[in-house]
């Protein structure tokens, strides 16, 4: 058996925030999961597999050790490692959640303030919220190429931007969205303080309060929340966890009900994490503009895939301009420097007035580093890492979820972004259990806050955007003991 | 005559980003504007006035050139300067305008947009924007503590700062707000994106589409283009030139049409530069708290006074927490900084809402930066020195404009802020004079743009807050001939 070694033209010690022997278990296990290695099969010597992954063997001896103890290998004396028989298989996947097709009212301010507050708590452990940890971003070469551009240009730093953004980060903006498919303009750009104000110009440009927005069900908590602040009404469009938007039922409804602009995420949608098939894609587009109905398209997390080229946008098949694609650093690269951009369509004059009365320019000396940056190539390198540790750490969470969580529960399968979507048998209340979780310091972000009717009961997110630690490891087993508790207590 | 030397204490160069003889010059202008020189006394002598003013001969002979050249003082020959009769007189000031007592629909836009993007033509003479010059402000010093937080705080810096902003920059606004007679706590203050993104939020919180909205008349066309976005009416309040709205029209309007909130510019409005007085700011904020209707105090001006002590904010006598004010450092610090900040009242509550919902968070480099440069010191003196360049350029500009004007010219009196108010014989209209300037590459902002109904048709507005060059005083001469020109066409 031939496999990639890990370390090849890399040092063999900790680079991208965590261990390498960590590394090497996750490869082992992925080969188990594949199927390569099967139950009751040898897995390579430990001197085998340190010469075969350039590691050393005290390396392979813990990576091997950690797995024993994960019960997924077992030692047999004088004769060296096997796959266990599993005990656990990987749970199945959450099915489509098709919600009544009805028009709603948008009410979850109060209980997602709530949720997002008791994430700051000091000593938690974050696995309920998407913030990406500033210890897998190149903060330090950031704010270097920051400082050198303010001694370079201190008047552009200075002054205000222009209303649509500083020109040689468009450009850059323009070049890389070619990765999704695009062949955009600079022009066609606009710069907004993160993704969240180019939703809201968006959605300002094609809407009026009372208007009905379709989305997808479940759907990112702030997606809501800027809807709730903007008094739009929403009708949910049955999901598939894998694929996205479900188009016949999208067509339905258009029908149906007088939906005045769609709002999807359709690449790693949150908490789903579901990618939309290209050709789902060009017809979901297809579908819109016949009936000139604008496609508000979230890209933020397109570019966090975990294979090694991004999915393409909706865009990318958007002829007439009625599809207008929001994104931002914030989630690859560096959330507090608040640079997002939207390509504006057909709605690029709408579009470039709100920018200009809701925040004039939005902040020149990030604008200017992350062009800078851009330009560098420092972006795409950064990229490529934080892709792998984000895969690394899916797989991780899926395997620990699978064994700690009881028969019955349902885990997605994100091939990008940082979330992670977990169905729990009907009888558990995810809010029971957010806030038995909290009090034990874990956050959790309970299903609820992801749809207006406070649906998905039994479900809730976590994210792996954190570098992997034993801590993280030692909160899901807590957390599979409190649903467990809680399990029984209901079944009683 | 004992007069304070205006380089005591500091190197005689130029120090402030224009000349010490035009400040020497200046000096004894305003003597003679105050009335201690009178019209035919002598002038101090060269030799005298260079060592009680600690400059040079030379600095003070060029300066009394340049007052000979503007017909201000005369040589005569063995004995020196004297003051000449005036052949010009402080024009009056404009009168209160008096807008019909009726709501309107805001459409400004286009016009605006054409006017804002027109003075962004290259080498222009930009006497029309509130574009504070970025060679006025201590640009490199700001930047250098961007820098230097980024090394210190990296992680701060990448990370997202709290909805509400930086806790530091908060105790720091709240610290310098005890200057404008304020005892705000920092908990009482979200960070925005500059003044635009607080404006826009107050407005948000207390209206939906439709609303009527208080506001002074003229009015900056900013505030008009925020209020036409957000889909408001609006109810324009006359306003006296110096005092600021006239609050028993105010009061009457109240009664007679349904004002859902009002938005002031109290201190040095944009573009009268009118001012109100304290007694007349706490019968504002009694009016309108005795009817529960909230006030939306744009103070972007405030700090800018000519006088060593700036002026209060109607915040100042708010029990009930009826006023948000906002502010920002865009015109006194730093304007590609965005930073801003709103002082919520008791609406801080959806404030904070619609913070989170609109932008999430502002930018964390540049609200650290402020936060530091603040508590150093440093802001205070600059804005010290800030203060002073804009009073000169501000009374260098009227004199120029007085002399230059056609008779029937009036010409507002501000004493902060960056914008002189100038009203023309009604014959003439201003955007012709704004578009035949604008081909001799001058720009100005013509009346129109400062009202709902375009009114204003004679009046423009100029904005002091670039240093002062000689291209400046040529475009005033020049922009003079123009309208002498147009005035005599008209009345043909």
């Amino acid at each position: 058996m031939r496999i990639e070694p890990i370390a090849s033209g890399r040092p063999a010690e900790n680079r991208d925030g965590f261990r390498l022997y960590d590394r090497v278990a996750t490869r082992i296990s992925g080969l188990i999961e594949q199927g390569t290695l099967r139950p009751g099969e040898r897995v390579p010597s430990v001197r085998k597999f340190s010469v075969q992954q350039a590691v050393s063997i005290a390396t392979v001896t813990q990576a091997y050790r950690m797995l024993e103890d994960r019960g997924i290998i077992e030692a047999r004396p004088q004769s060296g490692y096997y796959v266990r028989a599993r005990r656990w298989t990987l749970p199945p996947e959450p099915e489509v959640y098709r919600p009544r097709p009805q028009v709603n009212k948008v009410r979850v301010r109060d209980l997602v303030l709530q949720v997002v507050r008791s994430s700051f708590t000091p000593n938690i452990v974050r696995l309920g919220v998407a913030l990406p940890s500033a210890e897998l971003f190149p903060t330090r070469e950031l704010h270097r190429v920051l400082a050198s551009t303010g001694r370079r240009a201190p008047h552009s730093c200075h002054s205000y931007a222009p209303p649509t953004g500083d020109p040689g980060l468009r450009l850059q903006i323009a070049q890389h969205s070619l990765d999704a498919g695009c062949a955009l303009s600079p022009d066609e750009l606009v710069v907004t303080c993160g993704a969240s104000e180019a939703l809201n110009l968006c959605l300002r440009a094609v809407t009026k309060p009372g208007d009905i927005i379709g989305i997808e069900s479940p759907t990112f908590f702030g997606i809501l929340q800027i809807i709730e602040s903007l008094g739009l009404r929403v009708c949910e469009i049955p999901t598939y966890p894998r694929q996205g938007i479900c188009l016949e039922e999208l067509a339905h409804r258009l029908k149906h009900c007088r939906i005045k602009a769609c709002l999807f995420t359709p690449n790693f949608s949150n908490p789903l994490g579901s990618c939309m098939p290209d050709e789902k894609k060009q017809q979901l587009v297809e579908l819109l503009t016949e009936r000139e109905i604008p496609l508000i398209e979230d890209d933020v997390y397109g570019k966090l895939s975990f294979t090694p080229t991004r999915p393409k946008v909706c865009k990318a098949f958007d002829r007439d301009g009625w599809v207008m694609t929001c994104s931002s650093f914030s989630k690859p690269l560096a959330p507090g420097y608040r640079v997002g951009w939207v390509a504006t369509g057909r709605f690029r004059e709408k579009i470039e007035f709100l920018k200009w009365t809701n925040t004039l320019a939005s902040a020149s000396p990030p604008q200017l580093a992350i062009a800078s940056f851009l330009q560098s190539g420092g972006y795409e390198h950064h990229v490529r890492k934080l892709r792998r540790i984000y895969a690394d750490n899916a797989r991780r969470m899926t395997e620990i979820v699978s064994h700690c969580l009881p028969e019955g529960t349902k885990v997605s399968r994100p091939n990008g972004g940082m979330a992670l979507w977990v169905e729990l048998p009907q009888h558990i209340n995810a809010l029971t259990i957010y806030e038995r979780a909290l009090a034990q310091k874990i956050s959790i972000a309970p299903g609820p806050i992801f749809s207006v009717k406070q649906g998905f009961q039994n479900c809730f997110r976590l994210n792996f955007g954190n570098p992997w630690t034993d801590e993280i490891e030692r909160a899901l087993t807590r957390l599979g003991q409190i649903i467990a508790t809680v399990g029984k207590e209901k079944s009683r």
